[in-house]
Formats: C-alpha cells, structure tokens, sequence
C-alpha cells in the first residue's frame, strides 16, 4: 500500500513531530494557541520521499489561499534543510488577486521574485542572470515604476524560456509540485546529509514541508524581521533582531539592504543612526514583546521570531528555537528553569553533555611567549597541542596510540570527518569561517584555524612551511589556538576554562539528581586538583606506570625492567618506592575524603625501554654495560603481540616484588597523607588484566603480607580494599569467582573491546574507516561502547559479580566513561560509578543526572 | 573428627577402591570368588595419611598370622606404587612358629630378608652392604647351613644397631607401623608424584595398603611366579612368565638367579635348557590355567597372575592387569569383547584415546637415507623433525608458534616434563632406558633417544657437537629416530604407521557407537589422503594460505600483497587462481563424497613477506623495483598486535578481489571434480575472524556474485555453503545473528583461547610454565580447553546460532578438536563434529564413542 498523500491541517490537533517534523508541529502549536500565525498545512516525510518519486501532489484543501511559502521541516530543528520558498502558487488568476489587493506594482515584484526563486532553485539557472535582469533596469530607472517592473518580468520570462526551452509554468499546482521535489533534494544532497548527520541525524532523516499562506511584507507600513530575546554567544537576555520594511523574509537574510534593529537600546548601543523597530512602530515592538512572551511560555524554549507586518497586523510566521553556542545553551536552560517556564528536570535534559566539554576546552595559557609561524581565522574557539598529521589515516593512527594529533589539509572535505572526529585541532590553509573544517569543527567542538594562508603545504614533499622558511613535518608537535586563529611551534601551557555561574548551577543540579557516580581517571596531582575542581566523586583509574615515563625516572623503571638478578632489581625497586610513594601522598592529600582507586603496573615492560640506538647507547653507558648486551636484552623482550602479552597482573604473578614494592608504596602514603589530613585514607588497589581468580587470589596473599609489614614498622592500622580491572572476555564471564575475592570490579572498556572483537585499536586505524563506512560495524567501538557485543559482557559480569557478592562496587573506567551513551548503559545496569578524564567530568555528571530522569520516566 | 582406623576385611563384602585402591578391591573379589588368595585385609586411604602423621596403627585382626606382606593400593593400578615390602611382623614368637613349621634354615632366611628389606626400605640403608654381609658369608661357605645364616642374621642385627644407635626391633606391630609410614613416604616422593601425575593421577591422590598373610615358597616343592596370558608388547595370545624355586615373589624380580619359563612351548621357542613349570609340575601348570580363566572371566581383564606355591600348594598372592604397550592395550580389549568376557562398549571404554595416536606414529621412511651424526638407545619409537631447542622454554615457544622442537638435553629432570609435552621427540646424551626421560617420553609416546654419548652438549656455548666435528645449534633441524635410536641430520620422508587389525576392529565399533562427527584440518592432498585412510568423515578445515608458504608459490603471494594498484594485484591473483583451483580440485577428488570446508584467506598479509635482507633483495629484482621502496612498503605493514590485526574476514572486506579469487578457485575446482567423479560437489566456504554479522553479509554477497558468474560461463549449477569460524568472543556472543546468514558455525578454540584470556600462544610461553606451576591455570588452556571460561563461549553459541537455526551444522576446529576431553565437551553440547589434524581422527573416533557410552550410561 502505498502511502496516502495528504495536507495534514496544523490547526486544531497536534501532528506528530516524528511523521510531519519539528517545524510543522511548531506552528500547529502556536496556531491553536491563538498565536496570529498565517495558516498553513504540512506535508508528512513519506508524502515528500513520495513525491520525489513521481507521485502526484492532491489539490490544496479548500478556501487555502495562493501563493504559499514553503518551509523543510526535519524531524529536529537543529539538523537544518533548505532554505524557504517563498510565493510559490502564482497563476494569472493569483496575480489578479494581489494586483487589485496590494497593487500592481506589488504583483509584478512578486511575480519577478517567484520566476528568480523557482528559476534559480528548481530549474537551476544562475541567480546572478536573474539580478543582472533587475539591475540593468534599475540602471534605466532607478525608481522603477509598474512599466519598468512589468519588464524585468517579461525579460526574466523570456530569460527562463530561452535557457529551459519552454515557457515558465504560471500553473500554480505545477509550481508546487515542482518546488516540492526540489526542496527533499536539496534536503538529499551530499553535502547536506554530512552536516545533519554531523548534529546527530540519522542516515535516512526524512524531510517533510510546511505549506503556508503567504502574508506580504511589501508596500507602506509593512516589512519583515526576526527577533529574539537572549543573545546567541552567552544567552544572556537581551532585546535583538532586525527589520526590514517594504520586504519579505528572505530579504533581510540576504542582506541586500541596511536592516534596522528592533529595541531603541540596541541601535543606541550599536550607534545605528536608522530608527529601531520600536521607534517606528511601538505599538506593534509591544504587541511583538507581549507575542514572544507568549510563545516563550507556550515552548517553554527561546525562540527566534520570524514576523511580517503587513498594513499594519503583525504576524508570525515561524518561531525557531535561538541558535546558541554551548555556553548559551547552558544558560538559557538555567534561566528558563530559574524563571518558572521549565524544571530543573527538563533543564538538565535540554544540554546536550558534550556542549559543556566544549565550554571547558582548555586555552593557551595568555601569559606564555608564543612561537606563532602562521595565523588564519578563528574558527573554532580553544586549544589543543599535538603532532601534526597531513591524513585522517595518520590522525587515526596517533588516536589509537593515545596520542594528539593536529589534522593539517588544506581544505577538509566531508571524508575527513572521521580524522576530524579523533583530532586535538584542525588548521587548513584555505577556506573562511563557513568553510567546511570551519563547520564541522565548531560542530565537534574542536579548536580550529582556517584561511591559514601564510603557510605552504606541500603534501608531496610532507612539509608544511612557514613564511619565515621554517619547515614542519609529519609528526612535529604544533599548539593551535583556535580563539585566536594562531599556528605555534612546540607545545603551550593551558589553562582550564572556568565552568560558569549557569554551568555551575546546571551541574548541582544534576549532582542532585543523578545516582551515578562519576570518578577521574587522573594520574597526577594536576590531574586530581582538575578533577577535584570539577567537583569529582573520586579517582576511578589512577595509571601508575605513566609517571614513569617521565623525565629521570624512566631510568630507574628501565634498571629495574632490565636487572639481572634480584639483588639489583630490588635495588633499582628501592629507587621507585618514595617516587611512587610521593605521588600517591599527594593524590591521596588532594582528593582527602574521597576515594581513590590505583592500578598496579600494567603496561608490557618492554614500552619503558629505549628504542632509538641513541638512547640505547645512553642507557647502556648508565647501566655500565656493553650496548650490545643491553640491546640483547631489549629485544629478547620483545613481544609478538603485546597487547596479548606479558602484562597486567601477569607481571604481579611473575615478579611479585614489582607489586610488593607497589604495595608498599600505596600503604606507606596513605599513612603519611593520613596523618597530614587527620582522616584515615582507605585506597582501593585495582588488580589490571585479570583471567582467572587464582591471580587475584595470589596477588591478595602478598598485598596482605606487605600490609602487615607496614603496619608493624608503622605501628599504624593499614585498611585498604583490592578489586580487580575486568579487562579480558574471561574475566567477565568469570566475575562470579572475581566477586567473592575482592570488593570491586572496574570494566576497562578499551581492551574489553579489543579482546572482544580480537581487534587492536593501535592496527585497527587502517581499516575502521572502511568499516565504519560500509556499516560493517555501525560505529568505532573504541568510541561508542558496543553495547551488544560488549555491553553483554558487562551486563553479564554485573550480574554474576552482585550476585556472588551484593555489596561489590561496579565502575567502568577507560574512554567510554565519558560517552553519555554508555554512561546511560552504566546507569541503567546499576553500576556504581564511570570514571572517565577530568575534562569530561562535568559531561559525565550532566548525562548521569540524564540518565536518572530518563530512568524515573521509565519507572526503571 | 579424626579418621577411625580399621584393618577392612578383604572377604564377603567388596571395599570401594575410591577408599583402599584397586589392588584392595581385586583381592577382596578374588578371596570372594574362592579363589586361593591368602587372606588379607586393608588399610584405606585416610587411615595411611593419617598414621604418617603419627596416629596409632591398631593390632591386627583375631587370627591373622605373621609374617604379613604390604602391598601399595592405589585408586588406579596404573598409578604404580612402592614395592611390596615382604615378611613384615617378625618377632621372636613367629621365628619360633616358622622354625617349627618350615624349619629353621627358612626362619633365619627369613629374618635375613626381614632386616634387609627394613633396613633398606624403612630404616634408609644401603642395600650393597646388606648384600656384601650374604655374600661375604657365602664365600666362606658356599653351600650355607643353618649356623652360616645364623651368622649372616647377626651379622645383619649389628650392622644395623651399629648405624642405627638402635636394636633392630623384633617387634611385629612396630615394624607393620614403621614399614607403613615408610611406604607411605616413598609414595609421597617427588619423582613418584611426578610419575604418576603424568598417568593421570591427580596430585592428591592417596594411597591404600593391603596387609596379606605370607606364604612362603622357600624349600622344596616351593617357589614363586608370575604368569600371563598375552604379550606385553602385542596383545596376542600367549602362555609366558616365570618361576623361580625355594623363592619369594621379589627374588624373581630381582633377578639373582635364572628363572624357569611356565610353558613347555615357551621354554622351547626361547631354546632355553631350565625346565618350565609345565615340566616340572604339570599339575599346578594345570591349575595354573584354570585359575588364570577364572580370573578373566572375574574381571574381564588381561590379569598377571603373582602366585606362590607352597610345599605343593597354589596360591595366588595378587593379580595385575598385564602391562602392556598401547598397541597390546588395544588387541586385548578387543579380544576380550570377542571372547564375551567384555562388551564391546566396555572394550572401547577400556582403550585410553591417546593410545591409538602412539600406535600410529610416523616411522622415517626405510628406505631414506639418513645422515645419522649420533646414536643412543631407542627409548621411546617413533620418528620426529624439528628444530634444536636446548630448553623446555624454547620448546615451548617453538609450539606456541605451531612449530614442531626437539628437545635435546643432558638428561632430563622434573621440571622438563612441560616441555617434553610439547616437543616432538627428545634427545638426551645421558640415561638408560628407563632414565626419567625414557620414562616420560614413553608415557607421552614422544619418540625419545637417549644416552647418546657420542655427543657433546655444551649448553654455555649453545652447541651440539658429533664425534665427526659437525656442530648443530639451537634452530637447526635434525630427526630423531626413537625407534632405531639415531640422530638424523634435516628433515627426513615420514611413513605413517599402518592400524592394527585390531585398531580397525575397535574403530569400526567406535563408528557404531558416536554420534559426533570428526573430520580433519587438512590443507595439502596429502593430507587429505592420510585423513581419508583413516576414515573421516570430511575436511573441517582447509588453512588454504598454508600452500602459499611453498617455493615458487610465495612469490605469487607476495605479488599479490604487495601490487601498487588493482591492475597489478589482480595480475597477482590470476596468477594465484589456477594454483588455489588446482589445490581444491585434488581435496574434492579425495575427499568425494564428503564434506569440505574450506576457510578463506586468514593471516595478516605481512606473514607472507620477507624477513631477511638477502630475501628482500632477491623479491625487489624479481619484482623490478628499488629494494628500499619495497623495505618500506614490508615495514608499512607491520602491526603492533597482529594477532588483532587486519586478517581473517577484514582483508576480505578491505580487500575483496582476494576471496572473490578464492571463491572462483573453490566454485571452478568443485565443477571440475564434480565431472570428474560423476556427483555434485557442494564445498564449505568457511569466513575467518568474524566479529559482526555485517562481515558475513558482505562476503556472501560477493561469494554469490562469483558463483553466478562461475555458473554462467559454465552453463552449470554452482551449489555451496557458507559458514562462519567463530574466533572472537564477540562472534561467539553474536551467535545468533551469525546462524541466520549461514548453514554452520566452527569454532576456532585457539583464537577464541587468545582472545577469551587476552593472551597471545606466541608470548605466553614466557609465562606459562609459572603459571601452571603455581596454579594460576589448572591447564595450559592451549592444550586443555578452559570449559569455564571459553567453554561458557561455546555453549552459550551454541545454544544461540540453534535457537535461530535449527538446522545449524556446529563444528569445532583447532588443536582442541584431537583432545578427549575437549571431544566429550562438544559431544554433550550437541556439536555435529570435531576437526583435528589427520592423526588425532582415529583417537577422536574412539574419544567420540567413549562420550556417546558415557552419555548413553546417564541418560544425557
């Protein structure tokens, strides 16, 4: 059966958004609110997919008056479409019409306008030949009159006829048949469909159509503007817009004449010397500020009006949500919750969690000296530091390694979305603030310079020069600072933005609403100090090993990987315990009355040693050795899968001293920073890449020994709690025998999914574009949690582990704990808390709280 | 609550040997059956732990007469067990008694024997002195009287208070508690332990003792035997053994003297003058056979009959099942069925599987010639090639990477029992025939050479040295000959060992029995034709890059992996497509009739190319293109975790004009074969590493594309099937969705193993031995297949891909698909077969139908 195209009435019932889109209900809405909007009906999705596909358009319903605009209406506002149509529907019978109403001169404007608008939009002619038509007779009589009207009409006719070889259609059904069609494909061009998808749109997002009466802005006392009531960039109130008189609505868009502004605040403010709205017309600025009060209140949102003055009456014709950046968006939520109009509840849900990432993207420290070689346009505000890549495939590549990457093109088109999606920064040589990086980057909310014309990449050679001669390669690490539009060499301190007084208020809001905690994973003590600013429950994933990566200590990690015996390791073991023991004192200092969770080494020993010759060489002279045996050594330890190798707990069981020292190190500082903080610190020691019970069971035993030892030199009671790192499928299906040992389970999503799908994240950068593209897996699962694949995993050991032991805490550190999509899985599983990075701790607790409301919605 | 100790009677009613043993259990069933065993009673498991930590050893039962013997009881007699201990309970009452019975020459013999054995066995002794103290009385008078051996019982009492501090204690309850501890403790011993775990005991297993009253086979008319029916080393029927006169059982185990044969037929075929039993004493030979059938028919069983006679009397002091070589094993099941004394059920169940596979070792081919370096003793038979390793942990690395070893070593010691597991053939420069590696090897059935003392191993400088100066390292391969006892330099031609009638028998009701399917892993024609000789049911998996590793072959391959673009790849593929056609054109000849399954392309693609500079530098001239430039292009594809890297289905998706070859090599070589043999062939596409049902589509599409393709250029009916190998626990969790797009799912347990544990085969042998040790694993879940946690996988997707698919062909493959237990699991689980390389097929046959009669017993 095929689908029964119709005119859904947007009257009296509310048509479903789902079927008619988002605009179409919006208009419903205000109409049978009394509002005084134009009527109008709507054609649903699968009416216009049908139509595209040869069906005949049904007579409009009775008494509806032409012409008509016509409006896209997608299923969410923010995913966009095409621009209006405006006087569609304009046969002789309609000309006569509006002649004897509004006027000749005003239907031969119209006319002309309809031929430009369908010629340019549905036949495809340039628009530029439509306007050279104008202007030229402009040229001959600046202030056409009817005569000079008539003939620009009757040179765009024959214009429109010489170039498509028949007659322009003065058949109004025809026209709207014909403009349909080519509005759903604009809605289906490529480009189009990469942006919408961008924002969140499905694959196949229908368009449907609002078909509305048309009221004319043209002639004495009218015009056509929009306002709003809150600013765009930080949503604070205000009183903005602009007015056109003697115009239609797209007019004003198109900016072919000085608008005036609509509050006499606003031009005063502005030094405008054009009368504002208000100044014209007080009555209808009134009449307006009463109307957009009443919608405010009747969408419980802030809305841009779009209106025409017609003779006189004020009318709406669409009400659009504001366009907002994050901040705004924060804001204006707060404000509306603040001012009665929605809850709390409906506030929290109105912020999508990223756009607060976004607010608190970290920028160039202001005071630090800058190495800039190359500047283009701000496009995307904040700061990023990373090596450069001149392909998405290396910018995947690096992401997968966990390292920042700074796309460099000079352009970007829509197949370097993917790159874009992993990428600390864009930075393209060409194109302006509308480019596509531009765009999609603001979109992403990562930081970006575009128009960087003062360098020279050339992708053949893999350089990137700057005017000064200075040549950048693949790999070489650059700052971008996408507020200011500057390319700097090397990397830049940052500094944190700071959350907002509405953020602020959003986030204890959430706090008290969400059940979910929300840990850091936070390594060192500025990552814990970032984290307890972001008002964190805890620390979920503290990494001990990547301390060591740093500086003089990789070099007692290396003597201790590469000792010969025991004496020695012990001794190089002697060198790291007051390291670690100072860093854990001073996370356990920071984070004072809150939990902090510590891994036990994890990484293949092998990833601390040197692989240059040069640094070999180095180490080799340190260790007083022969370079030949040290590099023996080093590649004996080599590895043919790593990620599958000797790591995790497999290191505790076969060098149990590394834990032990470990051990100590945890204990000795969480009695140090006890004594300091006055309060007994109780850290919790996580067990990482556990397969069988019988590891935790032995890596316990010692933990305990070490205890009592500290416990007897310190004369000092040690508690502490030891759970396991649920990494490996077996672990998860295992979790029941896990659970009984320990008092909490942490899923490590990262290698839970790479053991799942037996695919290394750091090799799989080569083909997941492929894959993602062909819909082999819907999504990056390194990025999106698998919730089939792995989310039963999780499930099942979530159940397994409660049910052996109902008290056993359940997290999930690793990327995922910043996805509000799997934080809505962990909270709908009843897990204890996600631990995700610092930065994505206001987002984590913003889709915690989500989730709660969603959850009580449900009755779950 | 301790443990009561009782002497249980071995009479009326029958013990568990769960609690006292199998030798307890077998006298109380002959005692009960009247046949003329001694009577005995029994001390059980817990009764002899708990007298070794001190408990009291109660007194005898009422009328039990002294002397006794103690026999160990194991739970199984092919456990072994400490040596019978003789004539213990020896004080001054019972010297009277025998002196007045047997007179007293046979009383101080016996007190002699008592001292000797207490004070070797309990008291820790050395037996050379006890025997120089006989011997050195025997020179002065070789003829010994009475006072002669007074002389040597005293000697024997102070010799033995001299090194003791103590007298020796004629009492009789001390000596049963001391010689009973000392037992126990022999069978506590490491190496006893080690021994017998390698049969199959579990660790803890307990031993029990019977207590039998002596008779005596000192004097005239007296002596003692041993008698069996069959071969030891064939199973066929016999009448052999042996009986020495005026002796105890363990005199004719020592073997002082020259024993009598027991049949006159014996005695003549050896040419020996002695007179066999038969001859000497035609009535008890008589009785002897009588007694013997009794006996089979009472436990259905081969047994070995220990008997003494008394003054003229027959008794039977114990009966064993008949040693027996794993070819005899077989033969004597089988013709104890045909006989009616066993089923034919119980006579599968009798035959340990991984028997058979020792009964068909390759032997090196007759005719060959051999560069023989070194020879030794033939311990164990069998041929074997492989590489040198000096270690059990290289040994083990070297399986891990499906590479066969040769484990070559001084000797061998406990702690190489890992690695003799996985080697395929040992070589010691020291030992006899039964040194712990003759031993071992024996019971793995790993051909095994050892005291090869023409040989210098020099461990320091990693050499092995012949006598005439050539020098092996570790890697080098060599072939050891277990069944003549040589070193061979290289590979040398292997002929498989050809089944026993009997095998063939026993196999022939095994296919009877089973339910479950076993195909083999067969990549080559060769292969095909060894699996078909031993009757297979099909090809569960063809590994068709395997003949791409050959000569000129690689260079297509390597061709095809490394073309710059799609016209020089598909260059490369043409080339492949005749060789892969010509491959699969063989396998459907063989196999006609049978299934097929054939797995597309599966290792990452770097596999295949070259390591070594000069090999880089010969493909680069053959390739015509600068060696950096190909360097390169190798180095760009290596992988961080190839293991989960871009293999198995992810080259055909990124990939897809190679399985588009392979589906045409597999469509053009079914027609041909199917002309050829007259019956359509319908083969098994087999998809590897499947982690999304997504995969599985796109491949059957272009899998379906080639067949129309095939079809039309040939004017003929293409029909296949399309199945998936479940490698990933995400494909085992999957399961479902995978059933509905195909006809079978077969599991990978190797990969699925690696992944389940995130532990790569390759980098696990570092480990793995201390994790094993420790027990952290029970098993090698390589080599044993983890039930709980990879098992979990299976049945889960199992039950999954059925519940979807009820027609779901369920199959398993890998190196599990041989192992007994991993063959009962799948049985149970409703799989339609095992694969498993060509050898193992008979010992899956066999553990097939060992499942069917055990689930047929409970019902399942």
């Amino acid at each position: 059966m095929t689908h029964p195209i119709i005119f859904h009435p947007l009257d009296g019932t509310l048509p479903d958004s789902a079927l008619v889109g988002a605009r179409a209900r919006r208009i419903a809405r205000m109409r049978k609110a009394g509002l005084p909007v134009p009527p109008a009906v709507a054609l649903d999705f699968a009416a216009v997919a049908a139509l595209t596909e040869g069906a005949d358009l049904p007579p409009l319903p009775e008494g509806f008056t032409l012409p008509v605009s016509l409006r896209g209406s997608a299923g969410d506002s923010a995913w966009g479409g095409p621009q209006a149509m405006l006087n569609i529907g304009f046969g002789p019978d309609t000309r006569n019409t509006i002649a004897t109403t509004l006027g000749e001169a005003a239907a031969w404007e119209l006319e002309r306008r309809l031929i430009q608008t369908f010629g340019t939009r549905v036949a495809g002619l340039d628009l530029e030949d439509f306007e050279n038509l104008y202007y030229d007779q402009l040229k001959l009589s600046p202030q056409p009159e009817e005569e000079d009207l008539a003939a620009i009409v009757a040179a765009a006719h024959e214009f429109y006829a010489d170039e498509e070889g028949e007659e322009f259609p003065m058949d109004a059904r025809l026209q709207l048949g014909r403009a349909v069609r080519a509005m759903a494909g604009e809605w289906h061009a490529t480009t189009a469909r990469i942006l919408r998808e961008a924002k969140g749109a499905p694959p196949d997002a229908g368009l449907g159509l609002v078909v509305q009466q048309m009221v004319f802005g043209l002639g004495e006392g009218s015009g056509a503007g929009m306002f709003q009531a809150v600013e765009s960039n930080s949503g604070r109130p205000t009183r903005t817009g602009r007015f056109l008189p003697n115009a239609q609505g797209t007019d004003a868009q198109r900016g072919a004449r000085t608008p005036h502004l609509i509050s006499a605040e606003e031009r005063a403010a502005a030094g405008q010397s054009l009368p504002a709205l208000e100044e014209l017309f007080p009555e209808i600025y009134a009449n307006l500020l009463a109307r957009h009060a009443e919608v405010t209140a009747l969408f419980g949102e802030q809305m841009a009006l779009f209106f025409t003055i017609a003779r006189g009456e004020f009318w709406i014709l669409d009400a659009v949500p504001v366009r907002r950046n994050p901040e705004a968006a924060i804001r204006i939520a707060v404000d509306l919750a603040k001012a009665g109009y929605i809850t709390r509840e409906q506030a929290l849900l109105r912020v999508e969690p990223r756009n607060i990432g976004e607010t608190l993207h970290p920028q160039i420290d202001k005071d630090a000296r800058r190495d800039v070689f190359g500047s283009g346009l701000p496009a995307s505000p904040g700061g990023a530091t990373g090596r450069i890549c001149f392909s998405s495939e290396a910018a995947a590549a690096l992401h997968a390694q966990d390292q920042s990457s700074i796309l460099v093109r000079v352009e970007t088109s829509p197949e370097d979305i993917r790159g874009m999606h992993v990428t600390a920064a864009v930075l393209t040589v060409r194109g302006g603030m509308t480019s596509h990086a531009a765009v999609i980057a603001r979109g992403l909310g990562v930081p970006c310079v575009v128009g960087a014309s003062d360098l020279d990449l050339n992708l053949r050679d893999g350089t990137l020069t700057a005017l000064d001669g200075r040549i950048f390669r693949e790999g070489d690490i650059i700052t971008i600072d996408g507020t200011t539009g500057q390319a700097i060499a090397g990397t830049m301190k940052m500094q944190p933005a700071a959350p907002s007084d509405a953020l602020d208020t959003l986030l204890e809001w959430a706090d008290q609403t969400r059940r979910l905690g929300v840990r850091a994973n936070a390594d060192t003590a500025q990552d814990a100090s970032l984290a307890r600013r972001f008002k964190v429950d805890g620390i979920g994933l503290c990494r001990t090993e990547h301390t060591f990566f740093q500086g003089e200590r990789i070099n007692a990690m290396r003597e201790m990987i590469l000792a010969e015996d025991r004496t020695s390791r012990d001794r190089a073991l002697a060198r790291m315990l007051p390291m670690q023991r100072g860093d854990f004192e001073d996370l356990f200092e920071i984070m004072r009355g809150l939990p902090v969770t510590i891994r036990l080494l994890d990484p293949p020993l092998h990833e601390f040693l040197p692989h240059s010759a040069t640094e070999r060489a180095q180490l080799a002279r340190e260790m007083d050795i022969p370079v030949e045996k040290l590099t023996h050594r080093i590649e004996d330890m080599a590895e043919f899968n790593p990620m599958l190798g000797k790591r995790g707990v497999r290191l505790g069981i076969t060098m149990p001293e590394i834990y032990d020292m470990q051990a100590r190190a945890i204990f000795e500082a969480a009695l140090n920073a006890g004594k300091k903080t006055g309060a007994q610190i109780v850290p919790e020691i996580m067990i990482p890449l556990v397969s069988a019970n019988r590891e935790v069971e032995l890596v316990k035993e010692r933990i305990a020994e070490v205890a009592k030892a500290v416990e007897m030199e310190n004369q000092a009671s040690v508690q502490y709690h030891v759970g396991v790192m649920v990494e490996t499928p077996r672990g998860a299906l295992r979790a029941g025998d896990l659970a009984r040992s320990t008092t909490f389970l942490s899923f490590g999503t990262n290698d839970l999914t790479q053991m799942a799908y037996g695919l290394s994240r750091d090799d799989a950068g080569r083909f997941m574009r492929d894959y993602v593209g062909k819909g082999v897996f819907p999504e990056d699962p390194f990025h999106t949690l698998d919730l089939e694949g792995v989310g039963e995993l999780l499930l099942l050991a979530a159940r397994r582990g409660r049910s052996e032991n109902s008290d056993l805490t359940l997290g999930l550190c690793g990327e995922h704990g910043g996805d509000p999509a799997s934080i809505r899985f962990c909270d709908v599983a009843g897990f204890d808390y996600v631990s995700c990075s610092p930065f994505r701790v206001p987002v984590a607790r913003l889709a915690a709280a989500q989730s709660a409301i969603l959850s009580a919605k449900r009755g779950e």
